[in-house]
């Protein structure tokens, strides 16, 4: 039997509590001895269980075993496969779920309007990761003092006029339990006027409200995960006017994403408030290569790699990663929907200024969201010039959408070329990446850094301060005296 | 034979050339078919030769060969044990060499008066490196217009009030070929005015001139070495004004070096001028542990390990191999001779802020030489600051010369401990190697900062700011909030 052709809704079996269950994803079969506080939610609500696609066996349900679960179970059986049952334990089987209303939604592709560019804000985990004892740390606790005051800063500093809009709350901003109505609540010390005030507070200073959750059971930090609670959570969001939803992946099974994920961009849009849906999901595949297409018709931004540290370390992996383009995901990115290598690090502790320009540099030609993590409070002016930067915000913000590539690599030295406005012009980067102490001399022919229409004169800036390099055409050589661990950054306007 | 029981002079055999001959050192045992030049350089000045033990095979002679020449070299028969000859091509031995000489010289140690606590200057090596093309980097190029440019920074800028008096020119200052009197001389584009005027300058100053050579055939940029030239150079150096020589090990054999650098040492102390001797010698053996007791009687500063990089990862490299004292070397510096982990690169590229901090902070604990290599004319404030920081030079030149070690680590923490005056005080490090993103907060009892002495109160100070912290006893806690690959450097001086 073919998904396709299986029943679209919940047996009337659901109601018989206290009995043996089976549950079947599209992967695999799960049962279920008695209605667990589970098994019991999923039943109590039909609509939502004919769209969450994540069940486990009985013996996994409870919540220490949730966190320690292995990452294998019964063998799955493909996407729109035939179901297959286990033996044994599954003899008393009550109901085949089958989710064709799924399919439609994940086929319906994502069309909420958000980031046409990559979206600019704030997010707090890299620089203020879990931290809730507000009693050492008062101003850097995951409270909504934290999210006021840079809020605050972001206004008042001229990061909301240079297009940073979102204040993305990361984890751990929960209450450890779930309230009267299975409603998510904000931890009521550190959120004492709750999510929707701060909601508020963020749309009058003209910003907007991004939270945190995730796909599992927990989320990373240990609070409570979405995973059943899909719909009702969407819900609550929207009640409380949040912008956008971040959604990670610990507590799960990497096999459920392609359909969960999906359905959590159905919950979303039905609320029918328009939230930017950023999604973990391929970040929780690699080194495997997750399926791109659907991704980027799900979510309007992903996160395809490792968490950025605070490091050049990290901040090299990540951009070799990206280098790299397994799987082609950056021919996926555009208005719309872009692939996401994790926040921007400047202003904190782990770079040096050349290291944070690199950041910025290559951010902005693969039209990376621009999430900076940093507090404004404290930011060195060097920093804080960089992720203002009008020019650097315009290469990331081009209205093209493309999303730029590494074009090749010679020992330590990268080039990265990005397509812009207008057409046929380009961004470029020339990374050096050696630590060898002295500046090095790159001289390179001009069609290696993607000016190749021949004959035509293109116009090249240098980005961060905006100097006027001169004319050249394709065949010209162009010279840059480059940093260790530094950065040239151009901009080729094409004037034929 | 053991080498004491040997003859003390080249035999009179050495007059005649054209013939096989048979060089031998405490170690191997070489032919040479002919007298070819550098079998003349030998034969030209008997004394010399007989405290010079490094030699070659024959066929290793020609310049082409020696850049290639493999580090193992016909089996060694150890320090002072009998000397054996190879077979086949040895059958023409003209003379045995023998060295009691030397012996007498290496035993008699150091004493030069110089390098009482950690010496300080600048060093152009990590940032300027072996650029010689001044036209394209007029400003940064290795030439007498660079040392100058720096000293002049370091009067003005208040390097040599803080006690920064060195000015080294490390490797790439010389000419391709010595001068007809076999004495090296500076390139003459570069160098225009000589090595001598640029001394003369320098002591114009209040500063010195350090120089860089080569216990090898050639530096490791290429250019001439001194295997052969020992007592020529040293006696150049003497005649140039030179204070400083670091004498680097490229393109020299390992084995010849426990003789060889201590050779350095006599004709230095027989030109009578005062030269601070800085070795490569044990950083060649790197990961054997060469001889300290022999290296810290013949060298008044010595280079473990690897060159440093630009990077934190080389920084924090460089700490590890310290942090782990194979050998105990840590117990061999002293007033006179300091082991040195290599320059302080502060200022450049490479590192952050705290990054930075960390370097200054361990370089002082561990009484390590500063020299920086940067450029003064664009250093950053901040960077600036922590060179000339007065505190933390206090803890680098403590007058107790004691060399500071890492007490402990445990996980991302590592404890690095230093005595300094008045006795039972302590100079302390914290330093929090993670890249998690937030500052830790790091609660440990003084007594393992290293605040021993049961019911005295120690003062503690913050060293970068001079922050009075409070009184503490052995036995309180302290806490420090430290920032990721950042330090708390702290002083805490015995009240009792």
């Amino acid at each position: 039997m073919h998904l396709d052709d299986m029943p679209e809704f919940w047996p009337t079996q659901q109601t018989v509590p206290n009995e043996r269950w089976v549950f079947i994803s599209r992967s695999n079969a799960y049962q279920c001895n008695e209605i667990s506080q589970v098994c019991l939610q999923m039943h109590s609500d039909n609509n939502e269980m004919l769209k969450v696609l994540i069940l486990y066996r009985k013996e996994e349900l409870s919540p220490k075993n949730l966190q320690n679960r292995p990452e294998t179970v019964p063998t799955p059986v493909g996407d729109c496969d035939m179901i297959r049952l286990g033996k044994g334990n599954l003899m008393k089987m009550k109901a085949l779920l089958v989710f064709v209303v799924l399919l439609v939604t994940v086929c319906r592709g994502l069309d909420n309007g958000l980031a046409r560019t990559p979206p600019m804000g704030f997010n707090s985990w890299e620089r203020f990761r879990c931290v809730t004892d507000c009693d050492q740390f008062p101003d850097t606790c995951i409270s909504e003092k934290l999210y006021k005051r840079i809020a605050d800063l972001m206004v008042s500093e001229g990061f909301v006029d240079a297009g940073y809009e979102y204040v993305n709350i990361d984890d751990c901003w929960m209450a450890k339990t779930r309230d009267e109505n299975d409603r998510l609540i904000g931890d009521p010390e550190r959120f004492p006027s709750g999510i929707k005030a701060l909601a508020d507070y963020m749309h009058s200073k003209g910003l907007k409200l991004g939270i945190y959750e995730d796909f599992g059971t927990e989320t990373c930090g240990g609070f409570p995960g979405s995973e059943f609670y899909l719909k009702t959570d969407a819900q609550t969001f929207a009640d409380w006017g949040i912008d956008l939803l971040k959604l990670d992946g610990c507590y799960s099974f990497t096999h459920d994403m392609p359909v969960g994920y999906p359905t959590m961009e159905h919950f979303l849009n039905e609320t029918g408030r328009p939230m930017l849906y950023s999604c973990s999901w391929p970040a929780y595949f690699y080194p495997k290569i997750p399926d791109y297409d659907k991704i980027s018709t799900s979510c309007n931004i992903w996160r395809n790699y490792a968490d950025v540290q605070d490091s050049w370390d990290s901040v090299l992996g990540i951009m070799n990663f990206y280098g790299k383009n397994s799987g082609n995901f950056s021919a996926k990115g555009g208005p719309g929907h872009f692939n996401d290598p994790d926040m921007i690090i400047v202003g904190n502790y782990g770079l040096s200024y050349d290291q944070q320009r690199v950041q910025m540099a290559i951010w902005a030609i693969i039209a990376a969201p621009l999430f900076f993590s940093t507090d404004l409070a404290t930011i060195k002016p060097e920093s804080k010039a960089l992720l203002l930067n009008k020019n650097v915000i315009a290469v990331s913000q081009d209205s093209l959408g493309i999303e730029g590539e590494l074009a090749f690599s010679l020992n330590d030295v990268q080039i990265w070329i990005r397509r812009v406005k207008p057409e046929g012009s380009i961004a470029f980067a020339i990374v050096y990446t050696g630590t060898g102490g002295t500046p090095k001399l790159i001289q390179i022919q001009c069609a290696s850094l993607g000016m190749i229409k021949k004959g035509v004169p293109y116009s090249v800036m240098e980005v961060f301060d905006g100097k006027h390099m001169g004319l050249y055409k394709a065949t010209d050589m162009f010279n840059a005296t480059v940093n260790p661990t530094g950065v040239f950054f151009g901009r080729a306007t094409i004037l034929g």
